[in-house]
């Protein structure tokens, strides 16, 4: 009898994933029946995206877990109705997304090509940037995507410092971690990136108290989620020139609106929540492994902490 | 007796220098006069700049080398005053400069950065790059730089084809060469950085013959020397959609006169020969070694071929 694997997710995904998932199906050997209806009782998996439709989990009796489409699991993990364990997505292409567009705009900042970009005037401005030694750059947060940045920007040269709430160890990188390590990682940050998850814990990290935490001029790069950043203090240190930029791919309502203050001010760079997205191969295969790791009695991999919120 | 070294470049070099060369000569134990008044027949080593006032270097009868603050030689080479032995600077500083220029402006391109910088308008663009492994880059030229470069692109996943004119082996990097080569390194191309020594071998490389070799829209990223691509073809193939974008820092004349093409071009970036600088810590190590070298009867670090004219 095939495993039945329901798709919850936004309609346009399922072209994007329903080959992927039967070919990542069958590279580890699952007879699958992958369908975006089935009978609620007879599901055995539900490949999920906290947007889909499926926002009561009690009709699915027999399902043995819920695999997300997606790395932020904040709007499913408060749900009181899901009690089957909840997998994240960790994808090797989002990794790899989310290391080129961190990595890119660190550089953007770091080498000042805005100047070359918007002065295309006639004046030769010959103005050398520092070598990447000397530019400190923090990462907030030292999950799989902190700590896969934090290693490919220390790689290219920079001193990279990453915080994380509980203690972690990342190679290259000077770890820190609780409510003093954050006053010494933003103190010496030219740059900082966020990619820390959204929990109750870490909502509004960077605020009217923290932002002055930073050398004046200091850099924001923010691919994590909207909620990290209190928007009215941001935009107050962006006005006073305590901080010097701020490039954000994620706000607390997306689309941002067209009339939010962050697109008409010139310190501000929006991407439109582009930073990184899980692909369809790649993600694909983590949930067959995942299935197959269900059927085989083995534990699942990305398990989510209820109580932590990641 | 002290070591005589003449220090031969613009008198504003000479603050930045004096006091590292100094400090770089301590370090390896040479006891140095260095000035930037030597009587010619006294001096022992002259550290140059090729745009210093010295051109003529038969009354230096005593000197046992030309040290270069300059990774490029084609202003000096075809000197045929200089008999002494001639030195390269291969700087640690200005490689990593330049890697960090290179990675910065080709994950510039690759992420379409200049998009959400000339587009803050309200509009919520989702367009999702490719992953770097879908975006093949050729690096023309493998010597230090190009060689450096190329690896810290293909570090961050990019398929990497390097061309050099000789044969070279680069791990991690598709290496090709010769005529042949070039024309396959140019068809995959989406992004084409120039690092190669300007010669008469490779003077106009990109031209009206060259440029229609790469897949229409590639971009053309320029530290290397300005005489390496044809100006007037160049232009034309950014006007037909050829080339999609040409990042240049570097010029036939520098500064880039005020009124040249290149400016007003909207699918151009200049930037002002900042790509990478000899940074004077790091440069005067160079240089202090290449002497212990000298006076140790040792052989001298990278000495330039005459005749290769590099």
């Amino acid at each position: 009898m095939p495993t039945n694997v329901l798709f919850a997710a936004k309609p346009e995904r399922w072209p994007m994933y329903e080959a992927p998932l039967n070919a990542a199906f069958a590279e580890v050997g699952i007879e699958a029946h992958l369908a975006t209806d089935i009978t609620a009782e007879l599901v055995d998996y539900i490949v999920y995206a906290p947007n889909s439709t499926v926002q009561d989990f009690t009709p699915y009796t027999r399902a043995k877990a819920v695999l997300t489409l997606w790395a932020g699991v904040e709007d499913v993990v408060g749900n009181q109705t899901l009690t089957q364990p909840l997998a994240r997505m960790v994808d090797d292409g989002l990794a790899q997304g989310m290391v080129e567009w961190v990595t890119g705009h660190v550089l953007r900042h770091h080498l000042g090509i805005d100047t070359y970009i918007h002065g295309q005037d006639g004046e030769w401005r010959k103005l050398t940037p520092p070598l990447a030694y000397d530019r400190p750059v923090t990462i907030l947060g030292l999950g799989e995507l902190g700590a896969a940045c934090a290693q490919a920007l220390a790689r290219l040269g920079f001193p990279v410092t990453g915080w994380s709430r509980s203690e972690k160890s990342v190679d290259g990188v000077t770890c820190l971690h609780g409510p003093d390590g954050l006053h010494r990682a933003l103190g010496s940050a030219e740059i900082v990136v966020l990619l820390l998850p959204q929990t109750p814990g870490t909502e509004n990290l960077l605020n009217a108290e923290t932002l002055p935490l930073l050398p004046r001029g200091a850099v924001i790069v923010n691919p994590g989620r909207g909620p990290l950043i209190h928007d009215d203090a941001l935009l107050a240190a962006l006005d006073s020139g305590q901080i010097g930029h701020a490039t954000l791919d994620v706000f607390r309502v997306e689309p941002l609106p067209a009339g939010h203050p962050y697109w008409n001010h010139p310190s501000v760079t929006v991407t439109p929540h582009i930073a990184s997205e899980t692909r369809p191969q790649t993600a694909s295969r983590v949930i067959a492994e995942n299935i197959r790791r269900g059927e085989a009695g083995e534990p699942f991999l990305y398990l989510v902490d209820r109580k932590a919120g990641y």
